[in-house]
């Protein structure tokens, strides 16, 4: 294979498809949930023989009790070198009744559908990475450049200690542009490529004013926190969905010229479908300020939002009970663009509840992930572009910025390289939902998908 | 006894007393927790038995599931008749290990004290009201008027039923005036009487904003039920504690002169204890728009309230989930002063909500309690306090309005008698909390006090 013969890989992958697919049914029989710690050391062990077999130097990471990161390395044919990232931990598999099949069972159903949890979130797309470095160990060819791949155990539940690893072993994962491969296709079937994330303040907001519930005959006394509690709430955001805290936007870089063309080259018909799919789904007439199509779309992507994840006070259950609580509490995400520094937020945020008469709220901060943004001109953007119609025959989606959040501003901020998000999940595959599935033909392409991505990074 | 012998009624408690301690605490062994149904109904007959030797003719009244209504009635000497009023139910003893003796065990500990769930509330109110009636019995005397007892067993799950009782047997329920005995004496040892309960209005406000939970990445665009809620909230009440609803003061007529007279009444100096005991209570520095001393009584008598009980949205437990909600609920009670009407109010309410650009709001109705006064003239009142400095040998302590609430009105305006709150509990006697207790010494005040109460009622 000096030169890449997409047709010659495409059809090995064909051929020996039976052997992938039952590696990936082993894979993913054994389950790893992160919530609970369920499997996840011997699916990180699992994982790491996959590797091996696959001609992969692996090591496994360890830092304090965090599940383990798997990590490995194969030095290929040329001196660049490219970082792949996925998760092998899943999400619960809860509720249980409404699995068709048990979900650790990976039973495949009709049209060469797999169903597990995980399935394509994210075991698929781990296990297209191993094989497709598996495929030049087979054909006994080097791989076209160095690859170091990091698979992570905590990202279903907010990467916690990535950071942590990432600045251990940042001498180990040089590179000159990493893959996140979690993603998968458009509703058309088309991959999807996404340049940035958003970023994520978590905070809890908990409010104290006795130091012990009473009847709520003592109202006309004694504060009630959930009254205060709302008074806090009310003096974050305005109805229009501004954040009221001072210098709350000073960063907010987004959308430059850039994102508003590639959203442009986006059709509106996608833009019209995705966000008339969203209402569906969520069965509603209308969106916050009315917003439509790709107006909607911007919103989604490059506004940053006060979102009240949790709200509690006082007596929740069936009926009434006439209590006046001593606490209430909050827990709050703010989603944030490009340029914006949760660190500094959260000063600010303080600042605001110091100056803003609100010193009794205890301000408790939960998770942080940065924005991160990689420009359309960079080199393993387009390698990935070229790989996906390569691969699919199909123009990619490329999405300037996706709504979610996740580890990427480590590869960008605290790697300094280019990142870029995709994967091979098909089309509508429930993650994190019951009956999550893969199919054959998307695993399959998926292992096509990631070796041509390492041969046009290679080449360009 | 032609005329009434306090010393010897007094002497025979007395001596008679261990009998009717013994009586008291096999009442306190069975248990009778109406929030879980546990005991009602045995409890029920067994109070029936007590009364029937007490020389009552006794029915047990049953309206569709609700909890039985015990009812007792005894033809005396003149033509008068008292009605009164208690309850046999008791709150749930959880949390069980807080206790120093099992809570229905009724072990007595040092000093004469009886621990037990439903000692001080309101089982020693209802025996002590039954061994009155026995004592008469015993001597083989006419009471002195006609006495007419309800008990019910629902007053700790807010009395849902007894307007339905109340109403049904109206005829039965004829009567001159009506003490309800579930009350008890101050941190002083004196007793308590108050002339007025506040009503409430319990509802529950919900709003929906989608049919399903989303990621919280989709805040720019779904509608955040958190958000939603706290805007109504906001509407309902100002951060002085003044409650913004269209009319919501319109019937509000106290304080009156007579209620003022009445708290002057009562020395600087109780005010200040009552208020100083309060905020040690829950551990606060200072009351609601820092009032003191009488001014603080005043607030909490007379004010209207409108309380939060209970708050929740989304994701409550450990950590952060990066949840929108799809739902948000808060329970409100408001509570009112006399002559407000909680039907009328929840009218008010309803409207709020229609103008106020809040439709999408369902607002539920929990419970209604209507506010209940009786004037510092009437005769049961007099008879009562004259009781109280007979037995207890202090001038009772007369509130003109009582902060909590209670079925009250059915006597006042359902019935058309006046009514007095008074009874025969110990001060801090943990009610509603683990150790709740009453003393012997308590218990057979009691049994005097109320037969006081119907010899000075028979004779004013």
């Amino acid at each position: 294979m000096g030169k890449i013969d997409f047709q010659g890989l495409r059809d090995f992958i064909s051929k020996t498809g039976d052997n992938h697919v039952e590696d990936l049914k082993i894979f993913l029989r054994q389950p790893s949930v992160s919530a609970r710690g369920e499997g996840v050391e011997e699916c990180a062990h699992m994982l790491a023989n996959f590797m091996e077999k696959a001609g992969f130097n692996v090591e496994i990471w360890r830092i304090d009790k965090a599940n383990p990161v798997v990590y490995g390395e194969v030095y290929g044919s040329r001196s660049k070198t490219l970082l792949m990232y996925g998760h092998y931990d899943v999400q619960p598999p809860e509720p249980l009744d409404k699995w068709d099949k048990p979900p650790f069972e990976a039973a495949e159903v009709e049209c060469g559908k797999i169903l597990a949890r995980g399935a394509s979130d994210s075991k698929g797309n781990v296990m297209a990475i191993v094989k497709a470095a598996e495929l030049y160990n087979a054909f006994n060819f080097n791989l076209p450049l160095n690859l170091r791949v990091i698979f992570e155990g905590e990202e279903e539940i907010g990467s916690p200690n990535l950071p942590k690893y990432i600045e251990a072993y940042r001498k180990r994962l040089k590179a000159d542009a990493a893959v996140c491969f979690d993603g998968g296709l458009d509703y058309k079937g088309r991959p999807a490529i996404s340049l940035g994330l958003k970023g994520i303040l978590s905070v809890e907001l908990r409010c104290r004013t006795a130091k012990t519930d009473g009847h709520s005959s003592l109202a006309p006394l004694i504060e009630n926190p959930a009254w205060r509690l709302i008074e806090v709430l009310k003096s974050l955001k305005d109805e229009g969905g501004r954040i009221l805290i001072e210098g709350w936007y000073d960063d907010v870089k987004v959308p430059t010229e850039e994102d508003i063309r590639l959203l442009e080259e986006i059709s509106g018909e996608d833009h019209e479908r995705s966000i008339e799919e969203l209402k569906k789904h969520f069965g509603v007439e209308n969106l916050l300020g009315n917003v439509k199509g790709l107006e909607a779309v911007k919103k989604l992507m490059f506004e940053p939002t006060c979102n009240i994840a949790g709200l509690c006070s006082g007596y929740v259950g069936p009926g009434s009970k006439t209590v006046l609580p001593s606490e209430a509490y909050a827990k709050i995400d703010f989603r944030l663009v490009y340029d914006q520094d949760p660190s500094e937020l959260f000063e600010k945020l303080k600042m605001h509840m110091e100056t803003g008469g609100f010193k009794d709220i205890e301000v408790k901060l939960l998770s942080i992930l940065e924005p991160s943004k990689t420009p359309a001109s960079a080199p393993i953007v387009k390698a990935v572009k070229m790989a996906a119609e390569g691969t699919y025959g199909v123009k990619p989606q490329v999405a300037p910025m996706s709504p979610g959040s996740g580890p990427d501003y480590l590869f960008t901020k605290r790697l300094g390289v280019h990142s870029v998000w995709t994967g091979c999940a098909p089309p509508f595959s429930n993650a994190h939902a019951p009956n999550e599935f893969i199919t054959r033909e998307a695993f399959l392409n998926g292992i096509l998908y990631a070796s041509s991505i390492m041969e046009h990074f290679a080449s360009i």
